[in-house]
C-alpha cells in the first residue's frame, strides 16, 4: 500500500515538474535572447513576460498539493531510488529555501531583478553609477527580504552565509576568509617578487588588430577542438559571454570579439567551452530526473576554469595552437616564438577587468568583489560608496584604479541580481587544482593536450568530474574525487612553481 | 446598467487578452529563436515548449466565460468606441475560425507543424523530398480538419477559399484565378517579347564575390537609411529572410548572405524592412486594443515589396544608392556604370528559386505554387506528384526546371504549416500598384528617393496605407486609399511600362 502512495506521488511531481520545466525553458530562451539579440527598447516588456511565466512555474511548485507530495518523498526518501532520492532532496531543499515566498512575491522579485538588469545595462553603456545604483539599492533590500523569508534550517551564520550556500552548497564566510587569507598571504608576495623580476615578457603582439571574422574562425576551431557538439549546441556573441543550457540537446556558448585583443575571444571561448562540455555530457537519466540543476556554480567555475586555464594555458596547449594562431592571426604573430607566444599567455599584469585578468591576478578581483558585497549585504559600507571603495581596494592590491565606473563596479552583470556569486570562481580554481593533480595520475595529460588530443581528459573529465555533480553536495563531490578534503594548497602551490619558472624567480 | 456589463465586460476581455499576449510573446520570441540560432537537435524541444505555450494561451481564450464576455461585446459593438469595436468583431472572426478547436486538438495541431517544420529543415537540408512528404500529408490533412470544424460562416465557397480567407479576408480562388488568368494573358506573351530583345543586359557583375562583412555594412546602411529604428529593432541572419514584430518596441528582420549574390541580400533587406517600417509605425493605440492582427498578409506584402521593387528598384533609387555599392563593393562594381547596375538590378532572367527571382517573372514562381496548392488541396493532385509537377510548370512558364528538390518544391518553408500563404504575394504587388499611382499624386517620390530622402514616402505610408490596415478588410482598405476597386491592372501596366523601355521593345 505504502508503495503504491508512494509511487503515486512520484509519478504526479514528476508530472508537475515537467509542466514546470516547459515554462524555465521558455524563460531560459528569452533571457539568452535578452543577452545577445533584444533591442534595447524591447528589453523592458520582455522582462515583464520573463518575469509572468517564471512565476507561471513558480506557482506550480508553490501548489499545496505539490509541497505536499514532494515533501512526502523526501519523508519517505531512504525508500526510493538514488536518482528520486536526489531529486526529493532538491525539492526539499529547494522548498526551505522558498516557503515563505509567495508567487506575488516572487513575481515582485523577478520583475525587480529585470529592471535592474536594463538599468545596470544602461549604467554602464553610459558609463554612470548613479543609473544604476538606486537599482542596486533594491537588489540588496530583496535578497535580505529573501533571506529573512526563509526558514532557519536554510539561512546560514550570517545572511550572506545564506546566499553563499545558494551557489556553493556548505560554503561560508568563515571558510572564505580561511582560504582568501592563505591566498592574500602567499599571493602578495608572490606578486612583488613577479613585479621586481628582470624578466621581460613581450606582450606588444597581444594587442595588435585581428579582424572579427578570423577571430570567429579561430573560435569555432577551438570548440571543434574541444569536442563541443554543434549539432547541440550553438555560438554566438554578446556584451558579457556566457554558457546557456537550454536544453537537453541545446547548449549555447557567446563570446565577444575585441579588434585589439585576440586573446580575450579565445580564452572566452574556451572557458564557455568547459562549461558547454560539463552541459552537453550530463547523464541522460539526470535530466529525466529533473536534477540537473543540482551542480553549484563552484563547480561549473571549476570546470570552465579548468579547461581555460590549467589545459589552456598550459605549455602543451601553446605547442598545439601555436601553429593555428599563426595561420589565422598571421600579422599579429609576425615574429613571435612560441616560448614568446606561451609566455605572452601568461604574463602577469594588473588589470582592471576581470574577465581581462591574467590567470595570476584573477584570484584579486574575486577577493575585492567578495570583500565589497559582504560588508555591503552586512551593511558596513553603503550603495553610494563602493566605486570609491572599489577604486581604494583596486589600487591596494593590484596598485590600478578605474578612470570611470564602466572599467569599476558597472564591468560585471551580477550584482544586477545579487550577491554570492563572484567567490564561486575561485573556489572553481582551487577545486580544479585538487582534481588535476588526482587526474594525472591516470592520464598523461600533457602529452595528449600537445597532440590536441581532447579525448582522454574529457573521458576523464566526465567519469570523475561530470558524472556525479548533480547528486553530491561539493565538499562530497572534491572528496569523492580526489579523497581530500577542500583546500586552496593546491592552487596556491600550481601557480607558485608554475610563475616561479617563467619569471625566472 | 446596460453600460456598466458592457464596460466590465471590456474590462475582463482585455484582462485575458493581456495574458494571452505574455504567452504569444514568448512564443514568438522562441520562433525567432529557432529560425536563427537554435542548434537543429534542440529543435524537437523547443517546439513542444512553444506547442504547449500556444496551447497555454489558446485555452484562455477558450474559457467560456472568455468566449461569452467577447461575443456579449460583438453582439453590442454599435456601443462600443471604435478601436474596441475592432476588437471585438477580430475576435469575434477568430471565435468563428476556431469555435470547434478544442485546445487539445489545437495543442495537437501545433505539434504536427513544429515537426513539420523540422522535417522540412532536415529534408532541405538533404535535398529529399520523401523526408517531408509524410508531414506535408500530415500537415494537408491537419488543414483540411481545421477547415471542417469551422462554423458554415467562417467557411469559404471551397475549403482552399478558407485558408485564403484566413490570410486575406475575403479573397477567393475565383478572383485569384480572374486576376492570374490577366497575368497569364499579358506577362507570358511580354516575357516572350522580352526573351527575343536584342537588348543585352549585363549581369557578370551581380555574381562576383562579396565578403559577409561587407554585405552586412550594406544591410545595416539600408536599414539606415530607410528610417528603420535600431533601438526598437534587431536584424540578423537565418536561413530564410523574415520578418518579426515579437513586441511592442521590438521587431526584429533577418537575412541572408550568399558570396557570388550581393544582391540577394541587399533586396531581402529592402523587402524585410518594408515590414519592418509597417510594424514599427503601428498606432500605439492599435497595441492597446489588440488589434494588431488586424493586418492581413497581402497587406504586408504590399508594403514589403512596395520598398522592395517600387522603390528599389527603381531609377531614382538606384542613382541614390550608385556610389554607396561602389564604396561597399569595388572589386565587384570595377567599370560597372550606373546605368549597367539599374538594368543588372531588373534584368529578366527566369530563375528555380522565388527569393532570388526578378521583379517580372515573380509572379509565375506564385502562380504555380497556387495553382499546385489549390489542387493538392482539392485532392486533385497527390503529396507525392509534386516534385514532378513543380518540374513541370517551372519548364512550362519559366523554361527551367531544378535539380534537386532543394531548388525546387523544398525551397519554401510555408507549406510546413499550410496552405494560402503564397498568393498573398502577388497580392501585395496589386495593391501597391495602385497605391503607388495614387501616392504620385501627392509625393515627389522619385525626386525624394534620389536624394535618399525616405521620410515623405514613409510619412504617406503611416498616414495612408498603414493607419487603418488593423481596421479595415483589404478591399475596404485599398479603396479608403485608392478610391478603386481591386484589381491587377495598374501592376500589369507598370511592369509593361518598365520593362518595355528597359528592353527596348
Amino acid at each position: 500500500m505504502e508503495k503504491t502512495a508512494l509511487s503515486q506521488k512520484l509519478e504526479y511531481v514528476k508530472q508537475v515538474l515537467t509542466t514546470a520545466n516547459q515554462f524555465d525553458h521558455a524563460v531560459n530562451v528569452l533571457m539568452y535572447d535578452q543577452e545577445t539579440i533584444c533591442p534595447i527598447d524591447g528589453m523592458e516588456e520582455q522582462g515583464e513576460v520573463m518575469a509572468f511565466l517564471g512565476n507561471e512555474s513558480y506557482k506550480l511548485i508553490k501548489e499545496p498539493a505539490f509541497v505536499e507530495a514532494a515533501e512526502y518523498l523526501y519523508e519517505h526518501r531512504s525508500e526510493l531510488e538514488e536518482l528520486d532520492r536526489v531529486m526529493a532532496e532538491q525539492l526539499h531543499r529547494n522548498y526551505l529555501q522558498t516557503k515563505n515566498v509567495t508567487p506575488e512575491l516572487q513575481h515582485e522579485f523577478s520583475r525587480v531583478f529585470n529592471r535592474s538588469f536594463v538599468n545596470w545595462s544602461k549604467a554602464r553603456e553610459a558609463a554612470d553609477y548613479s543609473l544604476f545604483a538606486p537599482s542596486l539599492h533594491e537588489v540588496t533590500d530583496v535578497n535580505h527580504r529573501m533571506i529573512e523569508l526563509r526558514g532557519k534550517d536554510a539561512a546560514g551564520n550570517t545572511p550572506y552565509d545564506a546566499l553563499l550556500d545558494d551557489y556553493e552548497r556548505g560554503m561560508t564566510s568563515d571558510m572564505l576568509d580561511e582560504a582568501f587569507g592563505a591566498c592574500k598571504e602567499r599571493l602578495i608576495p608572490l606578486l612583488e617578487k613577479i613585479q621586481k623580476s628582470p624578466k621581460k615578457i613581450r606582450t606588444d603582439f597581444l594587442h595588435r588588430p585581428v579582424n572579427e571574422e578570423r577571430q570567429a574562425k579561430m573560435a569555432k576551431w577551438l570548440l571543434t577542438q574541444m569536442r563541443f557538439n554543434f549539432k547541440r549546441g550553438a555560438f554566438t556573441t554578446s556584451e558579457h559571454p556566457f554558457t546557456a543550457g537550454l536544453g537537453r540537446y541545446d547548449t549555447r556558448v557567446t563570446t565577444h570579439y575585441y579588434p585589439d585583443q585576440f586573446l580575450a575571444s579565445m580564452y572566452s571561448i574556451i572557458h564557455e567551452g568547459g562549461h558547454a562540455l560539463f552541459d552537453q555530457n550530463q547523464p541522460a537519466e539526470n535530466h529525466d530526473h529533473f536534477i540537473i540543476d543540482g551542480k553549484t556554480m563552484g563547480m561549473h567555475e571549476s570546470v570552465s576554469r579548468f579547461y581555460e586555464n590549467r589545459i589552456g594555458r598550459s605549455e602543451s596547449f601553446a605547442e598545439f595552437v601555436y601553429p593555428k594562431v599563426c595561420e589565422l592571426f598571421p600579422d599579429a604573430m609576425d615574429g613571435v616564438s612560441e616560448k614568446e607566444f606561451y609566455e605572452g599567455l601568461n604574463v602577469v599584469k594588473p588589470t582592471l577587468i576581470r574577465t581581462e585578468s591574467d590567470e595570476f591576478t584573477y584570484t584579486f578581483h574575486i577577493i575585492i568583489r567578495y570583500e565589497i558585497e559582504k560588508a555591503l549585504f552586512a551593511g558596513e559600507i553603503k550603495v553610494e560608496d563602493i566605486p570609491a571603495i572599489w577604486s581604494r581596494k583596486y589600487q591596494e592590491y593590484l596598485g590600478v584604479s578605474p578612470a570611470t565606473d564602466r572599467e569599476g563596479a558597472l564591468q560585471d552583470v551580477h550584482w544586477a541580481s545579487g550577491f554570492g556569486y563572484f567567490p564561486t570562481y575561485a573556489i572553481g580554481n582551487f577545486y580544479n587544482a585538487m582534481y588535476y593533480n588526482r587526474m594525472k595520475q591516470e592520464v598523461a595529460v600533457e602529452d595528449a593536450i600537445r597532440e590536441g588530443n581532447f579525448e582522454p581528459v574529457n573521458s576523464w573529465m566526465i567519469n570523475h568530474v561530470f558524472a556525479k555533480a548533480d547528486k553530491l553536495s561539493p565538499q562530497e563531490w572534491i572528496k569523492d574525487i580526489t579523497g581530500r578534503e577542500f583546500t586552496p594548497v593546491d592552487f596556491l602551490d600550481y601557480l607558485e612553481e608554475k610563475y616561479s619558472k617563467i619569471y625566472e624567480l
